[in-house]
């Protein structure tokens, strides 16, 4: 397998179309709905201008972020997502890797093929390595849940990203008209200790302030929270004390016509005020969009798709290629705005769309 | 006839045109002039964004609704529709027992191929059935317009719907350039004892606020007028005692380039300020479609074309999957948007465009 | 020539373009540049939305106008084009019938091939005729203006439409490409006895508020200016005196990217405060955007393209049918709408764009 | 080479296209990134309305403009383009004196395939010629940058344009992947005398706001810089001295998603406040867009990949037709909107979006 030809991140999709099997791309590339909140997620970085600044000294730019008290190489993270077997032999081991040998974030989902420790054991000690987080929800059975965490400090992770926002899998019509199942021979290792939920239990796992406070208690790691697009939501959280708050919609894969993440996010950096980071996705595919998000507020942000497609076209390679041509096109656009750092970036970089 | 494979409502227009004469798919699916409203209908409901909130107990949800005094599982109707044998040989007694089993309010056409007592007989006594009521206009013979708001009350019906809009039938382009004409061996039962216009009856029937009056007056039933877009009028129906307004451009089928429905909602809801219960119809296609008719004031929304071609692609086992395809969409919407019930939604939970 | 299958103003475009030499078409059809004002011209009526009123007594209305002192019986004027032997053999003479036997105004090119007397003979004791005008431009010759006006004005023309927005042809780009030329075998005989401009005349004729002056001054029937977009142009024409403005940007045809009519006319009514009356042209092809336009303020609106098209189409049948269409959609819009009398039509009828 | 049928400045692209390498075409054609500038530029010209004026004494229009201290026929230059001979054998001397010959400005590129000294020998003394201007970058050798400076004022050329929006190339999507490299057998012969960059030169070389005042210290001749985009920057190069802003976003090569210059002019004319002249370039191609500009506060207009398409196309000849229609297009669009010279064209006559 050998480094795509891609020159953007959009060329990683047909690159993948090719390779995979239709029902799993529909799977990863379609959204909910009329898949209105997955092109709006596109839409809304592109509606926002920017207004470049000249002379500045940008012989050398740097895009380093600082992010759960640490600081890292660059603001992009891999999106957790689930199943990546289907897309390489490898799956969550092959996307760690590459993400960890390109300085970016890693999260992996809990639904992935690949163990805790494996990941952990790949990446953790890897140099300029960006943060490592797992994703989870919370089950039916909390002592799974916190030994699920206690499992990611021990391999070496520096954070959890509780989802939020998918309660339900959403209408996903693309996805049920291809008729994707999970693939037979992958197990969701991470998950193989929870036993079934109990035959009462209610069609949709209930998950509340209540249930966050228990993680933030009981939890020895930093907690994110993703899926948050109110700003009440998010001034919730925020005084709650998670870590940060990841803005997203979820890639436009449960409720169609949520707003774009660009849209929320400026609003809920309003409302929070600067006291808990924010991360944001949905949608990223370019460098500018890198920069519009961090000049909108955010810390990091996380891209999933693009890098799924990656590694189906040509494995950690691949992701790793998708990641050097985001930073690469994040650090020309520092140069070409005048941001020496991306501390330098802010609103008054933007004209905002009405 | 069997199920259809439906995924959502938009399929079933494909699947009635394989099935129905080319001239009375145009009929039905077709709308006034440019079709500019039955566009607009559409894509007012898309460009409505949703801001859900997150970690609310939503473990189980509830959409039922309350509407003429009486508590109903959910807030779908099925809309008013003339000519329901054009599409199954049981017309509107399919479509009142397809809706009847799903919980669903249906609305009979005084344009039926099928009697009031017989809607009646088949659905009064149905455990679990939504509301029942019938459409009319009001004619040259005020006796006989009483006389079927009587049969409609013998008959178990629980409400009048007085349709205000459709003075006219408005230029209807593309049913005249299909041809078509109403079905030879179709007979509308209901109207059938109604005499002949006088020979000096004026081209568009008069039905003013004074015969609104008349009809409140003598009507036994609650009567709910439906075509109402302007809010001077909303407020003037209210004050006039009517049970429910509909806010209807008649699905863009009278009046070209009215406002869309889901535009004209929320000034209306302002306009009358709660004192009248609302319920709307026009382009709604999407379980998130009708969780923004109720955020913005409705207590129910009304359904028309997708049923019809629903009753037309898989008679009335495709009207009630088609029913439970918009439920199952609506409580899916709630547990992602946070709602336990459908009073938890209002305006906090949208992002309006300007 | 029998009359044609058009349902709509919309349909002649395509009828006429199988019957016209293929330059012909393109010169009627075209407009200036890009043709983005000829686009926003239709655009910009679609956007307007209309907010019916219910419960009003429609039994009967009435499109009746007043304009010019008189009450014409409604306020479609078949606007000056040129050429119109192009598209049939009487051509003018056949367009003027055809307007005053349906009630419409009719107002003949001064580069018509029709003559002045041959229009007002056959037109001006045609029972319920509307409104008959002759356009002109000011000329190098004022001797030759004045008696334009007086032929007129001897033979039974009500007003004089005084041109002012087209110094210059424009950029027409489309009839450039087609290569049209005037047709041989056509004179323009009203402007047969104008002697060639002198040598040293400029290039584009001046033409200034002391001509209009002049004009107002020696011309003895009604002035109406036409081609006005700018509301200061609009305040200042009122307080010339002229009879009526017509708000226009001659269909698109001179200046690309002026500002659609629709959007002009709300602005200009503003200005000139009801002193004057309003004419609009450009785009108006619906019913409803006859009604709109008389919302925003016009006494009448001028219909061009399609009309040129129905004559090509249908000859002077053609072009009584397309304006019967008109009327009836104008007659059913204000049913619909709640209108008895235009003078009902006002801006809360309306839900303008911003 | 004969002159082509072309009839506006679109047509030259078509026309070009048959004529070049397919790698050269895209390396003139495209655009950064996803070409969103690239299309917005154009898009906003269109957006911007006009209202023109009537009865205004156009007989006669004069597009005259000052700038530079000068009085100069009318304000369109062409931009300063690299690898002219690409497009045709003497590449930029060919463009120089068509553009001469036209009365238009012309800038010639520090990345010519033709020296300073050719090109201001064969212009200088043309009579009726535009400004003539040098563009340039800062390098590591600033006594290189003296001397070229030196070498354009010895030469006859009028002014000097500082490209500052150039700091990196860009990611250009469209000619990365079309494989352009520049020609073999064409030399930057004015660059020819630079050294390479010293080993230890950081990737993007600094260019300051000191090293700008460097510059107009030690420049005899008038400083242009271009490339402003943000209302803040244009303030301080107004107050450093510059001799005039262009405002640009480098034909959207450079920062996709930066704002439309159309849009960022405005903004900088209200910043400025007139001290300092403006230019502007990106996406003019109609005399309708120079008017707008002129109307928002330009006193000139710089025309790029259209005149490289035209010398493709035609050569020299090509390149003088495209200048003479746009000037032919800027007159007839002053005499319609009511303007006998330019400085009466202002923002009254513009409707601008929001």
């Amino acid at each position: 397998m050998t480094a795509s030809p891609a020159i953007n991140l959009h060329d990683y999709e047909a690159l993948a179309r090719e390779r995979l099997d239709p029902a799993a791309f529909d799977y990863i590339a379609g959204g909910a709905g009329d898949e209105r909140t997955l092109a709006a997620n596109r839409a809304a970085w592109d509606a926002i201008g920017l207004v470049p600044r000249v002379l500045c000294d940008v012989s050398t730019v740097d895009a380093a972020v600082a992010c759960l008290g640490r600081r890292w190489p660059h603001p992009v993270w891999m999106a957790p997502m689930a199943w990546q077997r289907l897309a390489h032999p490898h799956g969550e081991a092959a996307s760690a890797l590459a993400a960890a040998a390109q300085g970016a974030g890693f999260v992996l989902a809990e639904q992935a093929g690949v163990s805790i420790e494996e990941v952990g054991a790949l990446v953790r000690d890897e140099p300029g390595r960006g943060p490592l987080a797992l994703q989870m929800r919370l089950h039916h059975d909390r002592g799974f849940d916190l030994a699920l965490t206690e499992r990611a400090r021990a391999a070496g992770f520096d954070a959890i990203v509780l989802t939020l926002d998918s309660v339900s899998n959403g209408a996903r019509d693309r996805e049920r008209r291809a008729g994707f199942v999970p693939p037979a021979g992958v197990t969701l290792v991470n998950l193989a200790g929870l036993a079934p939920p109990p035959a009462d239990a209610p069609p949709h796992p209930a998950m509340t302030w209540r249930d966050l406070d228990w993680l933030l208690g009981a939890c020895k790691l930093p907690v994110l929270v993703k899926g948050v697009l109110h700003p009440a939501d998010a001034k919730q959280a925020a005084q709650a004390g998670v870590a940060a708050i990841v803005v997203s919609n979820h890639g436009g894969r449960t409720l169609d016509t949520s707003i774009a993440s660009a849209r929320a996010l400026p609003r809920i950096a309003d409302a929070v005020g600067g006291t808990t980071p924010l991360l944001v996705d949905g949608g990223i595919r370019r460098g500018t969009d890198v920069l519009k998000a961090v000049a909108l507020g955010a810390s990091a942000v996380l891209v999933g798709r693009p890098l799924y497609f990656a590694l189906a076209a040509a494995g950690p390679q691949g992701v790793a290629q998708a990641l050097r041509l985001l930073r690469d096109e994040l650090e020309i656009a520092m140069v070409l705005a005048g941001c020496q750092t991306l501390s330098q970036a802010s609103r008054d970089l933007l004209e905002l769309p009405p």
